[in-house]
């Protein structure tokens, strides 16, 4: 006899970088495990240094790591756990980053520009990724940057039916914020059960050559409660003056709904003061008490999370969760 | 001494597979030069073989391949040509793909589904290439599939300056024919003079619950002459049903601008017969004369392709043709 | 407790590309299970759509597809399904291409051509192919192209079994159809039970120097029944020649014996009329009606590929497969 | 002809990213050039955004960027401006980190650490970096780390020329803070004409075993000027420590001689408090006002840098400046 | 049905090249199995053939070789067998080179030098080696040369607990033989008890400029047992003077402790005659009898390996086994 | 301006390992050149050093290594060489190995074999070859073995010219020692002006079942001078024993003729007792005194590398010399 036998099993592990451990706990508690302990500390001069104070030998990695500001440091900090635990021999190592990093830099829009998206893909595999998790990515082309498998996961459904809890169908109307989000209005709405569809436009008044560019709105809007959707609300500019426009053209109501709330300064301030009656977002990245406002509701991204991750765990298959629009 | 030494000088070869040699050849006149002779040949059970039948040693090669039907055979046949020039030790390999393929299937719609735009990037890469030059990409996102520089050109400088001689710019409307090309009819309209916009889209009557959906035009164009403009033509069917949604609205003409006719059957018929004043397309694809029909005006994309092909050999300044929307 | 235990299970899945669904049918039948369920459909320019109906998350997946004409649109399409399987998260993707794509393309004959064999490889690591499964290689040492294990299968012992059933040991005569095959001709000879060797080949004659070459056999072939060998069969025109020249010299019959019936035009006319007692191939790629003819054999290879399939996936010791002449 | 040629030509390009502006100027200068201009600016959520002004297609670019605090923020800005003039075709890129950023984590002390000083490496290949240019290692295995030539240049010419015009030679020990650093003060040493050497180490006194560690000087420097030496100085704890006892041991004076200064908080504070009599470093890393003292003296790396850059672009023979201790 | 499903199980299998085959045996002993069977021979004009007589499909396999003398050989041997292995479609590949080959050559000294061990890692990687496991690198930053696990592991506990058998605790003083060690020196004295520290180096007599060098012992040595340690002995050249030096600065013993035994000529001789008490080693490189003298002691590295691949196929946490100094 | 231009210019340079330094010697008299003068030693345990004292820093090195015995530690030099010049900046580097090592092992003829010619062209590419120049290889397939340019150049026509100015061409019959060969042959016999053909093979006499194999000549060689051809002579035994079947068939005489002269032990006793008028061979390896003997002619390759390296260096058109039989 010249082999030793052992039978196989597989052992899912979850570790958290720094940047958002309230959702690392929130996801681990849904799946009924703890997150892994880690040592994770910064050096005076912004290095980072990180260590799991565990094995990780023949595991399946998923470590989350959520990316608000500084965004950098963060994505750093992924690299870093990802390379240790390439080093200490995970099996598989899945990142899982709700808000995907550098997302709106995705194509050379003028000559000399980077592809940050593409970047950040390759900086994950040379790290030692083996699979990307991600929500709501900002153009489903990203996908394709990664050099394997990417569960695209879409926060709509839980959105959504939140939304249905609050408004009948039949007063709702689906808008997008300008014409690159129609699409994705399209899809909302008929999750929304075939609501009707408006979005807020640019519009030049040829009468008048020489006159500023003003925002209109196309689509049957009047009297009814309106939900302005987007994948991201960074300042909350575009989207509070959408708000602005909605109202004069005698929307009854706005809801607005996002999945990302970056929230950068004065995001919510403006959308606090904007005249929408709720602001709904999900926790991919976190909110500090300092940008909550009356009127946000904040669901959690963690089920969605913690069921992608059991069923890529256990190999299952998760049409329903990866599929739909894109 | 234990040295030889040799001052540089840098030789640009053309090439071209056999799907469009006149597209190329046209390139070759542009660029004061002669193809490079190449033999190939097909063996009867579909496998190609081709070899240049000069040195490409130490050369910088721009390898045009254009991809109409039969696409897989003229993707091989310049994946062949680009490893016959890696071992024949050429310089640079620059493939040339006016039209490049599978750029429709760029994301994950569904679960399972291939990303082939990266993949075809990825095989690019594989066989040797060192970069790619291609028009018009479907989004622009392609871009960031390839590991390495891509020149991605713009046809729209080339159409828009003819409709420019065809049409007064006060009288001209630009459509886009869904709300997924609003943006670039956008900037269209900017390089037609501030024309406005306009677009065709579907709508759900909320009063019928059960009617079907109807195509509605959404601005100005009762009188105007419609610019109608699209990437790609395929068989023309949404395209010539915008074109009719347009005339039923009031549109005084239609003018159908579009970068790559594909025309797969029965696109030719189609829009001979669509009511459009004029279709005009680019000859990135060739257009044999039994798909031609009277309104057609096919402009060369060869001067524009010519100039980048200079540029880039001498390490040029492009910034004029590279840039712009995207 | 901060991780999650599942006991391991491999599962086999068989996925078919659309050039020969029969052969995918009978292997999935040896295995006792069904073909995975894909949609495949092309686009009117020659773009193909491919995707799998079920999960394959975590799958051990073998991946068929035969290599007729079209050759390269077959090409395209596993390479399509290895890139949407990757991207599906497959555990394992083995390309299982029993004629393998310009095998004949192995070498640089010549300044400037390509190594396409060794391209496709290439191709196929690049789509995402973990291991290779063939039969009868043109030349073993493609084997060294593709950089991971291949699994080489051979014809010998399914066809050589049935010519035993046929005639007589000590009636048969081995013969190469040219100087290239006569190693493989003697490793048939072997496993015919040490049958004599023989072979046609070019000769000069010294004395009529102006004189075209002719044809000669060398070998005892007098009276006996000649096995006439080779790895394919294309246009036939080789080994019909081959058939005249044994008669010729004396032969009582003779029975054509080869892996991959390529039979490209006019294959089936010329095997027919030759004179061939019967001509004997694999099923490694399709043969249509049209190309069958009187004296034409086809074993099916399906038992070999499937034991093949399950001793991979088992990780068995196949060595009684996979060793042998080469 | 079928050829077109260009006689060769190869032109130096300097680009810098935001960290360390005035050190970039100066190199500039040295070189006779002006920097590269560059767009950058920053998102709210921490995303940088850069690109070129000019074109770089074709151009040796060397791209310093240097690593104070936040780090990460400035690698990542680094990584970026790599990938976009990759895309903008650079002919080659050089990566100039006068700082290797993680240099300290070069190794897995325990079990399940990073080996962050490698991931570096990688990060800079997978951007597109080319080369690495850098001043002082932490050790000089990092040059293993990258896939690709490293020019490791030596800040021991430059400050110990500045030393010996400070102290006549014969007053002059060269001292290592702890026990790792022996082998760079003997390269000092000998550069000081052969200098002697001592060191500060940790000791135990057998005579009391629970008494707690204590520092002592090893080797003749009572009434001598000691030069005190280390590749960076962070919080300034280790070095000015070990003033005290080598004041306490007899020294006449210390001058301390470090290549980065780090600083970290307290170090200004620590340093101008210590009772060195100098403090010699250099501008690798930018060092505020407000991090400035009296006794502080900063010589500038820009000569060397711009001379290593010049002959690099020349592909001259600088055994002079790459040689040397390591 | 369209699967087939199998449960899994692992299987662990020690291979051996032939180089130091008594290691291989007693490794395979500790772990209650036998030595993978395999071919090997030379050609006439040293290449070299090797192949395993059993399959290693699916197999976890430990390849062990060791690199004494001819080590080009044992190299190239072990890479050829990783060659097979990875061909014959084994699941893991670990390299076990207890002592790793050229981590000498580890960092580029002088312009134009190797890094010779970076290109041992990546030749076994090239060779399809996906992890290494290895004793008492020369420096740990080697670890950071190779793309992938390493498991460095160390003879220090195996060593110290014998020496500890022979000399009470408050005897010993911990030597380093030059300034190069003396943080591994540190790391002995720990082990040891807290054992004091002293090392021996190089000096130069101020008053007698032309004065050659000569070598001094700090520390407290007189009277007590001095355990010189070092990772290799080659020829044994440095350490035998350092014994010298340290028996006329008055220690009453002295042990030499080192875990790789190169033992190049005239290393045997050196380390009979030099004075020193014991010379303990381990068997990570075979010590043939004509090299075995009367002092020295070869303790079996083979229980410290089998216990590491123990737990790396059991993705055990194992710690105590590969922390530790470094 | 920001910008430093440069005019281009490039330098040749050919470098020597320690294998064959007359062969290196005297292709650099062909190129009017000297060797780039290298320091290289070796370590009592067998590692090596290898360092050039001159700058190769943006040049075109051409790195020359026979592989005698011990091939290994050959191998292993070119390899570190190969490293110390990709870190030292070379431009290109192209190992020049007139004799392929391993390329026997070609394939795997029985499972679980190695690759191992494949294996050296992945070392090769791993150390930082771009591109490998190689005389007559085993087989031609080994050229798709690297991933890169491959010349494979061809000794036939220096032999040939060489035995046209011995023999008459209508007295030579050319012999290929096995059936393995014939297509060889039947190139020389064209270069030969169209010499007969002929082969020594294995056969069994039918009628005495368990007589052993013999073996026999094939075409007429009666009276004539047989050139009896191979790629390369290893112990001489098959090329022997196939002198004495020519001449009991009744050749006049035989010359053997061979590109590479391997004379493992006992070949130069063999072939100076064999019979045959005289042995041809080139020296792509070097042949000591004590392996030569009286019928040997040894002609010099350096002429044909020489003038393969200068075309290869000016880009130049090298059809003649690359192209030919394979």
């Amino acid at each position: 006899m010249d082999e030793i036998r052992l039978s196989g099993e597989k052992t899912l592990v979850v570790a958290s970088g720094r940047a958002h451990p309230e959702l690392a706990e929130e996801i681990a508690a849904e799946l009924g495990t703890e997150l892994l302990p880690m040592s994770a500390y910064d050096f005076a001069n912004g290095e980072l240094y990180v260590r799991s104070s565990e094995s990780v030998r023949g595991k399946d990695v998923f470590l989350l790591q959520s990316h608000p500001y500084p965004l950098n440091n963060w994505l750093m900090e992924q690299l870093i756990m990802v390379d240790s635990m390439k080093r200490a021999s995970a099996k598989r190592i899945t990142v899982v980053s709700p808000f995907y990093p550098y997302a709106r830099q995705d194509k050379k829009g003028r000559g000399r520009e980077p592809i940050s998206a593409r970047l950040v893909a390759d900086l994950y595999k040379t790290a030692g990724a083996d699979r990307i998790m991600s929500v709501d990515l900002h153009t489903a082309q990203i996908q394709g940057f990664f050099d394997g498998p990417v569960d695209h996961l879409f926060a709509v459904p839980l959105l959504a039916d939140y939304i249905r809890e609050q408004v009948a169908d039949d007063e709702v109307t689906v808008v997008s914020p300008d014409t690159g989000r129609v699409r994705v209005a399209e899809q909302w709405a008929e999750r929304l059960g075939g609501a009707p569809l408006a979005f807020v436009h640019k519009s030049r008044d040829l009468t008048m050559p020489n006159k500023a560019v003003s925002k209109q709105v196309v689509g049957e809007i009047e009297g009814r409660t309106c939900v302005l959707i987007d994948d991201m609300i960074d300042t909350g500019g575009t989207i509070s003056g959408a708000v602005k426009v909605l109202k004069d053209a005698g929307a009854k109501d706005v809801i607005i709904a996002a999945t990302h709330a970056v929230f950068s300064e004065p995001a919510a301030e403006r959308l606090a003061a904007c005249g929408a009656r709720e602001v709904v977002v999900t926790n991919t990245l976190p909110i500090p008490d300092e940008k909550r406002f009356e009127q946000l509701t904040v669901l959690s991204i963690a089920p969605t999370l913690a069921r992608a991750i059991k069923e890529v765990f256990a190999d299952g298959s998760v049409t329903s969760l990866f599929d739909g629009h894109a």
